[in-house]
């Protein structure tokens, strides 16, 4: 690789915000932003990112997202949007040119049945364990840091070979290639399956979840019906590892519940709802948590 | 005792029938319904109880419950309804002599509020282990025998003396005595309060929520939610035994729900959940199916 990688990070939410804001540290790095507001406020003053105690400012590029379309020289795209957010973009990454690569950051499962759909000859699907919390449009907070899991959907040789290179190269935001996305998307999915919809029924932070003995108990009983679905075992502990280390954080779930706003239950409830009932498998308790979300959605 | 106890029953349903065809057998006994074509009909074809292949008709005498007002020859009235038709009753119960011992089947503990404002000198709770369904307005299945348990909610020595002769002399139909009403309401509430509901969300038989894994699994939390509440402990093979030994039987709130009637989640459900918030106990998985038990109550 002799030049930099250009990137550009599609979404100014939290993860967007975080990865665009990271990456401008090294790379000439473009946010793309769903309002002309966000990008103005960026451009002018700049990102605010604070760890812990710390505070850096960062100057990322900003756009309109509108403006990707005449974004020819980016190297590789971060779609870093909920599911339920991908179709109003699919008709600009659609216009997209085949060589830039698009890499997928969305929980669940209910983004692949879009990837098929797009020109760019390598699309990669990630999973982020970064905890992070948009506090102003241009500020962000950084409250877990974590690693970012990938792995290619579909690939040539030559962008691979480019690509692991450069999230080897990413010493300080760690990247993991795995080998399968299906099994790296399964095992996030159990996690935001079933940590987020009970934080968000019940309006606890993910420690509560493991630290109040009847959360706990029902926390037990979801993990096991989702790892059944998804034939997966043992992902007890992990759960348990995932809520201690994000003890102090509100799951995205359970702060789109707070705000009124529509939950990924769709893109990560439905799905393994869909598939239990394709196995024939029963999820007596993921029913009606399922429908518990739908309704406190309906009811803000 | 010098006579044979004149007995009364208030309520045509599948516990008044039960009760009322039992006695009926050996003592004077009337039935009080609410309608005047079921007084009829068991007044002119009898009563017909199945109990598995063997069948028997038993002649009740059979009154609208309007005429219970001038029944004055009446020794005890088993008040053979569901709380929430105790208040439509209660005018009725108070114009009653105070000779009358009243004995009450009610599920729950939401009928207690109502037995201070009796006249009634003496008045029993009982619990029901018997299953039945009432199959027409004169038909009965008698599907599970069990014991009835009573205990004196208020007594004067003579009543007692008289009615725990009466009681240990039914050899088959049995009754058994508790000193305290509270421990004896509490366990059968625990069964209530865990099998009827899960029952009802599921639509199956009491038989299949110890069968299922995924069933079981949540019947368990919620004993344990329960048990917490009415501060007992190891209820769960009590719970268990239960659903074996009515394994067949579809629980009487299922039936609600499944025929579009009010069940009784206020009486067994609410008492519990409102305790809870007193004592500060969690019961987050009982919220849950409280709250989907009064949606399906709504949707019917």
């Amino acid at each position: 690789m002799e030049q930099k990688m250009k990137i550009g990070v599609l979404g100014g939410g939290a993860l967007g915000m975080l990865y665009g804001g990271a990456f401008s540290e090294t790379y000439p790095t473009t946010i793309y932003t769903r309002t002309e507001e966000q990008a103005r406020k960026i451009t002018q003053n700049g990102l605010l990112l604070s760890i812990g105690t710390k505070r850096k400012k960062l100057f990322p590029a900003a756009l309109v997202s509108g403006k990707l379309a005449s974004s020819q020289s980016i190297d590789i795209l971060f779609v870093a949007l909920k599911s339920y957010q991908l179709p109003a973009v699919m008709p600009l990454l659609r216009q997209l040119p085949a060589h830039i690569v698009l890499c997928f950051l969305s929980n669940g499962i209910g983004h692949l049945a879009y990837l098929n759909d797009l020109p760019a000859r390598t699309v990669i699907v990630a999973t982020s364990e970064h905890g992070a919390v948009r506090e102003h449009l241009n500020q962000l907070d950084w409250r877990g840091m974590g690693k970012t899991n990938y792995s290619y959907y579909r690939q040539i040789r030559e962008d691979t070979v480019m690509l692991d290179a450069f999230f080897e190269a990413q010493t300080e935001f760690i990247f993991q290639k795995h080998a399968d996305y299906l099994p790296m998307l399964f095992r996030k999915l159990i996690a935001n399956s079933c940590i987020n919809p009970l934080t968000a029924i019940w309006q606890v932070n993910n420690g509560q979840l493991i630290e109040v003995e009847g959360y706990r108990r029902i926390l037990k009983v979801l993990v096991t019906e989702v790892e059944g679905v998804l034939g997966l075992t043992d992902q007890w502990e992990q759960v348990v590892a995932i809520c201690r280390g994000t003890a102090e954080n509100f799951s995205s779930m359970a702060t789109d519940i707070a705000n009124q706003r529509p939950t990924e239950a769709d893109s990560i409830l439905k799905p393994i709802l869909e598939m239990a009932t394709e196995k024939g498998i029963g999820t007596p308790l993921l029913e009606l948590i399922y429908e518990k979300i739908i309704h406190l959605e309906r009811k803000s």
